[in-house]
Parts: C-alpha cells; sequence; structure tokens
C-alpha cells in the first residue's frame, strides 16, 4: 500500500520494511504488469519521437513496483530503441526518498531497470498527486497503485467505526462525497500532465460487485476488528471515547461504478481534460501470509505475528494521530502496542477467517 | 560543498548539520546570485515556450542554494510568466534526497520558492553528474557549485600528503590528468543535455592567479595542516603508514586555465557538444568562522570548536575510508576524534591564520 501519511512510521521502522510487510501489494502489481503492458502497446511509443515519461505515483520506496517497472521498461525500449525514458517517482515531502534512488540505483541489491534498459534517467517529485505534478502535456504513461484511496482530508468523524466502509447514512455520504471530488480532481490533474493519446494505469483499492474489499472477503472483517480492538481500549479505560471518535482512516474505498463516473460523466472536471476509459475490471489477490498459513500448515502464532505486520505497517499513523496530543510518545506507543498486541492474540487463538485479500479495481484511462 | 562521497556522514549527523556546517557556502552562492540572472537575462526565456528545465547538481540536501534559486527562479518566472518550471536537484544515490524535498517543500521551515513562485515542479536525480543525467536538449539551465572538484577514482596514492595540492612531480601530474579528463567529460555531459542558447553556471573550488585555494590564502595551511595531524598519527603509532598512504581526497583543484582549456580546445567533447566559455573569474570568499573570530572577538577555544565542524563536514570521510577495513568501527571512530580533537587543539593554542577561505573559480558557459 503505497500511502500517503504512513511515511514518517516507515522510515522510523527503517529501510525495506515497508516492501517486506507489503509484499501482497507487490503481487497485486506483479499479476497485473501485463495491463500495463498492453496499454503501452495500444499507445505504441514508436509513433512518437522524444521523451517517453512514466510517473509511478504514491510509490513509496519504489521497491514493490520494481519489478513492474522492469517489464514495462524493457517492452518501451523494445518498441522504442531510441527515445529517452524519464521514469518519475512520486510521493509526499516526507517519503523516503533517499531509499527510492537506492533501490532504483542497485545499491539495495535488487535487480533494477538501470543495469537492463539503456536510456532511462530515473527521477522523483514530491508533490502530491492531488496536484499537478507535472508540466501539461508532458506524460506518456502515469501509473499509481493502491494510493488513491487517500483522501486530502477527513470530512466528518466516523462514530462508531474507523473507517467509511464501516460508516453510514449521512457520514457515509460525506466521505462517498468526498472521495468523489478528490478522484475527479485527481483524475483531471492526470489528464491535464498527459500527452494525447498517452495511458494512465490505476490500480486501486475498492468495493468489488459482491461487496467486497480489503481484508473483508468472506472471513473476519478486518476493518470491524480495527474498530472491535480500539473500542475495547474504551472499554478497558486505556483510551477516551473522544480519542475513539477522533481515530478515522483518510481513505475512501470506491466502488467501481464510482471509479468510472466521472470519466463517463460529460460534466466531470477529468472528462474535460480528456481522459476517457479503455478498460476496467476488479480482481482479488489473496493474502499472502494467510495463504502460507493455509498452504504451509504454520503455527497460528507464527502466522499471527506475521500477519500484524502487514496490517500495522499502513494502519498505525490512523491511530496513533487519534490519540490526545497530551499524551507523551511513550504512553502513545504504549497504547499502539497494546492494540496490535490484541488483534495478534485475536489471530494466534483463533486464525481462521484472518485474511487481508486485496480487492482492487483496475482501471486504464487514455487521453483522447 | 555540495560533496559527492560525503552523505553517509552527513545522514549519521543528521538534518540540518550539513547546512549549518557550510554556511560559508551559501555565502558564496549568494554573493554569486546575480551572475546567474545575467546569464538568465542573456539567455532570455521569453524567447522560447515549452518547459524551462534547470538543474542543480551536486545539491546535497538543496538547503545551501535555496536563497539563490528563489532569486533565479523569480526572474525566469518574471521573464516568461507562462512558461512551466522544472526544477532537478541531483547528487549520488546514497545522498539524503529526503530531506532535500522537506527543504524544497517547506517542511523544514525555511522560505521557499515554492510558495513564491508559480508553476515550479521540484524534482531530484540520483544520478551523477559524470553520466547524462538528462535526456539530449532538454536542460535551459545547468547550475553546480563546490561539487566537481571530486573525480570519479584517485589515480594513485600520494605519498606524503592527502591532497593533491600537496602533490609533486608524476603524482600531482597523474591526478591533473585525471581531473582534466573528468571535467571535459562533465562538460560534454552537459552540453549534451543543453538546448541550444541554455547556459551552464559552474562555481567551482579551483586555484587562483596567487595559487590561493580552499584553506591556503596567506595563512595557515588547511591542507597541510591535515596531512600534519595524519602524519602525527603515524608517529604515534596510532594508525599505518600505509593507511596514511592511502588516505587521499579523491579531488582535484584545476586553475583558471585549466578549467576554460576544454572549452577552448577544438579537439575536446567539451567543444564538440557546443559548449563556450561566456564569462570566468576567480573570487575569495571569506571564512565565515574565522570572520566571527576576528570582529567578534571570540574566545579562540569558542572559534576552535566552531570552525572544525566546517572542516570536518566534508573531509571526514576521506579519512575515515583510508583506514584499514580490519579495524573496528569503534577504532575508527576514536582515531577520527583523535585526528580532529588535534586540529582543533592546535587552533585553540594558536587561533591566527587558521580560516577556511573559500577560493572558486566561476564560469559561465552557453551551448551554441
Amino acid at each position: 500500500m503505497a500511502r500517503e501519511e504512513t511515511t514518517d512510521f516507515m522510515a522510523m521502522k527503517g529501510a525495506g520494511y515497508y516492501s517486506k510487510a507489503t509484499i501482497g501489494a507487490k503481487h497485486v502489481m506483479d499479476n497485473a504488469t501485463q495491463m500495463v503492458i498492453d496499454a503501452v502497446d495500444r499507445m505504441d511509443p514508436s509513433k512518437r519521437s522524444g521523451v517517453f515519461r512514466a510517473t509511478d505515483m504514491g510509490a513509496a520506496d519504489g521497491g514493490t513496483s520494481l519489478d513492474m517497472w522492469r517489464r514495462v521498461l524493457a517492452n518501451v525500449r523494445e518498441r522504442a530503441p531510441e527515445r529517452p525514458i524519464e521514469m518519475i517517482y512520486t510521493d509526499l515531502p516526507r517519503n523516503d526518498f533517499s531509499q527510492v534512488f537506492q533501490i532504483v540505483h542497485g545499491l539495495t541489491g535488487e535487480a533494477t531497470y538501470l543495469n537492463e534498459v539503456s536510456g532511462i534517467h530515473a527521477m522523483a517529485s514530491a508533490t502530491s498527486f492531488h496536484e499537478a505534478i507535472l508540466p501539461s502535456d508532458t506524460l506518456d504513461l502515469g501509473f499509481s497503485a493502491t494510493a488513491s484511496h487517500y483522501i486530502t482530508a477527513v470530512p466528518c468523524n466516523i462514530e462508531n467505526h474507523v473507517h467509511m466502509v464501516g460508516a453510514t447514512g449521512k457520514t457515509r455520504q460525506a466521505y462517498e462525497d468526498k472521495g468523489a471530488a478528490d478522484w475527479d480532481n485527481m483524475l483531471a490533474k492526470r489528464g491535464a500532465e498527459m500527452k494525447r493519446g498517452a495511458r494512465l494505469c490505476l490500480f486501486n483499492f475498492g468495493i468489488d460487485s459482491e461487496g467486497q474489499y480489503l481484508g473483508n472477503t468472506g472471513g473476519v472483517n478486518m476493518f470491524d476488528t480495527f474498530a472491535l480492538h480500539w473500542r475495547s481500549l474504551v472499554d478497558d479505560g486505556l483510551i477516551t471515547e473522544e480519542e475513539f471518535v477522533n481515530t478515522n482512516f483518510p481513505q475512501v474505498y470506491r466502488t467501481q461504478d464510482q471509479f468510472i463516473a466521472p470519466l463517463n460523466d460529460k460534466n466531470s472536471a477529468a472528462y474535460a481534460s480528456g481522459l476517457r476509459l479503455e478498460h476496467v475490471e476488479a480482481r482479488v489477490v489473496r493474502c499472502p501470509f494467510e495463504q502460507q498459513y493455509s498452504e504451509a500448515g504454520e503455527d497460528p502464532k507464527e502466522f499471527a505475528s506475521d500477519y500484524i505486520p502487514t496490517l500495522r505497517s499502513w494502519s498505525e499513523p490512523t491511530f496513533a494521530n487519534g490519540l490526545s496530543r497530551e499524551r507523551s510518545p511513550v504512553d502513545r506507543a504504549g497504547i499502539i502496542d497494546t492494540f496490535y498486541q490484541r488483534y495478534e492474540a485475536m489471530v494466534a487463538n483463533c486464525p481462521e477467517g484472518h485474511a487481508m485479500d486485496y480487492v482492487h479495481i483496475y482501471l486504464v484511462c487514455m487521453k483522447q
């Protein structure tokens, strides 16, 4: 989960932690690489000259997408042997950009396209994808995976839950409205950046036609479990009701219809920017930790201790930010540890049904 | 001193250390900002359309050049209100690029052009300036300060000194030859990147017509003092003769004639790339620490303890790298501390003549 707000935590946990905890996010990209290659094929980079510019938006440390880009950029190079390639990694300013460059330049030992494909100029930008990252008409291939569920700000608190998937009524509507506005704006910003004929590939967390979403694919609902344990801290007097209410993921999970709405709405900013839908589909990618537990007959305790970090890697900042500013850092850290220990104990005691399966809506757009 | 090899050390010392220890490097840029603005004026960005692209090569954390870019980019914006600006910071992959983006995006509290000048897209690259950082014909304004004295590799050990300024005979020649080859290549790589009419402003450590160079402007010679104390560690059995010999700054200080040679040599790669000299001059910028000591009547001990970090900030990696790989980290750190303590004690005992005055050769080139 390339994610906007988790980078302080990531920096704290140190290099490599992010990629290890999010191996599932890598599977999502590896499995869908052909979708990006097909988009490149339809665009046919040989039809143009000059720089071929690609972005990886919300790329975090760049590790999860590295193998995907090795394949995609090799394909671009094959189709357009003479065109220089600019590969631009973007995330928010607090992201670990030092790690991005060390990974991409091969200093961490991972295989990188910089040693395999000629004429690539790797760069980075710390401009949010809610803004114009690049000058107009300069982008050939935009890409973002598992990032655009982050909204610019939460519209309101969620009373009895921590995520909009557990919200109802006006609260749910407020999140959906905010998600729609940010999504249309994010698309329109891309449409402006893209050259005519350019492609945009977006693999986003979403809600599929069966109502499934991340960590909610038939077993124990992950977000309900977050809310359950966070509530138990209120019940035990460890956190206040106010802190519970102030804890809200700044995220919106959108349905497939919500994702494609601005691409079909002639009055939307996205449509006005020239963006048109080429392809959309939903997929579920199995939780690698649950899979290992089920198939390798792992010990439940071991499963639980492997599994919780993949949840914690992206969710911790939201819970930490919900706590009162008046608490000491030690106090806050203790509460957060207790919270995840309770979740881990629950999984270790009864692992069945726990799985952070990934549910993504995959979109490919072109600019007319 | 934006510097290629010091970034691990910098990262270790933490954010902000670099900028504080190199306030003199900031003075060099602040004092010469008009030279860059004049180059922009001659180029006249209004004569072209499309992206105006600038690079700051060997930028380290971007802090020392921030005020210069505020003025230069405001000038570009005034002359070409409609052109998008891409501002690209470059250094080696181990540089603290996270700090670059936090400074440029205003997260450290320093005034940044991103809040003042519209239409700027800040980016970074970790490609060495000895390589092609950008695709051909895409650069409008190249800039680098206090960085190109770093060579790609030392040609040989220096027997009785630690820096080529103290070398003689064949050793001196080997360094000068390596410096000439790297310089011609560095210029040619820029010439290829630049558009026709683009400008390149380079403020580099050099040797002026009076034989002055960094830390050697009439008082105590800084590099001789480095060699003296490093030698004293051999004499006292703290390091071996082999370690002394293996300690060599991977740097070449060039004379003004050496700097301009490839720009006037029709057989050089730089000349073939279209680069032509527009302006050259030498300047001395006074050591801010010595100045404060002299003018504010600072205590010698205080001066010494302020002064040594500005030397240590860029020289430590060279001394640390000279030590045997078989020494433990603790052993190495102890030796390095002893070394700088001896230098500091010498300055505290007899401060007169100690000054790291900056001696730069300033060049402005254009691409035909």
